[in-house]
């Protein structure tokens, strides 16, 4: 058991969670490697073997711009969301790298006050561990093919 | 605090999610002892101490017919379930054996995409540990007495 | 990576649900230190810094309190709660003391069997690390303003 490797990679997770549930969401692309990339499917779409993501962004620019134009935007509707991670399974793939595949469960609180079940799912990630754990790409893999129109926060 | 066993025994819950929720039935039972057990009960009966599960297996034998059954049976809906597992709590029992107490929420999504809370409640585990952790009994704590009648896939 | 820190806080943590959760609520007081205080708020009190919680409790005897007169009273409605936790970041603040950020989300389960999801939020805690871990100080930021008028059980 590489308890290390198990704990610190469970901190990124945390780390990734409350970055976004506390609306510091310019501190989210700091999480990814340089070029890591993040993808958005669906479990239907992942078991097809179709490459369509929900949303696709490579490379930290990229995911700077998501969050820029998310400032940007005009989002109707102010929600915050609350992130659940558990089942953390980590297997070492080599000196530098890791695989991680945790359930997510994602709460939506909108302004009114509703708290509803957003979304469930799976984290497949690759992570590089030096200097520090970083994604090198995290798939987020959606149960349901449902998308809120709204989808605009990273999950 | 005995890190290893904490770890490993989170592992063994973790894989135990990840099987159910990929839907790896057959792997199932590979998680218990050969003679493992496995009962679902409710909050309500383990109160009164009422030994009236609503499902029960015992042995590696029984848990794969159970799977066998439903890979058979006629499931109108299909659905998959999303499993969180949380504020696990180990014990060491003795040298080769552990006892677990965790807390648990099952997702469930509907073909149409309809993703609802379908049960709560704790897993009381008697784990043996060696040569890795299996389930020597799970015991499945449902907090709901109200039981869908498709009660089909193992909690 | 404080292996053993990590650890102890989470393990703080898991008891803190199981206490609730099996009504156990005269266990609750004994996981703060002697003055321990417990605070009830909302992101948005919070968020402006707004000194207005929606309950207070300082010091174990009025947490002891608050469980005698939760015993005593006429709740209507038995409800029973589950509580997950999640993304658990602990930082050791000094050699006897760490702060942890956890998600939590509470379920409720009503007496005729209706599950729901009752309140999501953060836990903020200063934590007295010996002679064994010990809540100096639990904020419960809860993200609905939202709340029960039945707000009985501690979150």
């Amino acid at each position: 058991m590489e308890v290390n490797l198990q704990l610190s990679v469970e901190r990124l997770h945390a780390r990734y969670a409350h970055a976004l549930d506390a609306d510091r969401l310019e501190d989210w692309p700091q999480l990814f490697t340089e070029n890591g990339s993040y993808r958005i499917t669906t479990a239907e779409n992942e078991a097809r073997g179709l490459p369509l993501p929900v949303l696709y962004a490579e490379g930290r620019p990229m995911l700077r711009d998501r969050v820029a134009s998310l400032r940007h935007a005009n989002i109707y509707e102010p929600q915050r969301y609350r992130h659940m991670v558990s089942a953390v399974v980590v297997e070492r793939l080599d000196e530098g790298t890791a695989r991680s595949v945790a359930n997510f469960l994602v709460i939506r609180i909108m302004e009114g006050g509703d708290t509803l079940l957003f979304s469930s799912g799976r984290y497949v990630d690759r992570i590089a561990l030096a200097p520090e754990p970083r994604y090198a790409e995290r798939v987020v893999i959606c149960d349901s093919r449902r998308f809120d129109t709204l989808l605009a926060i990273p999950l």
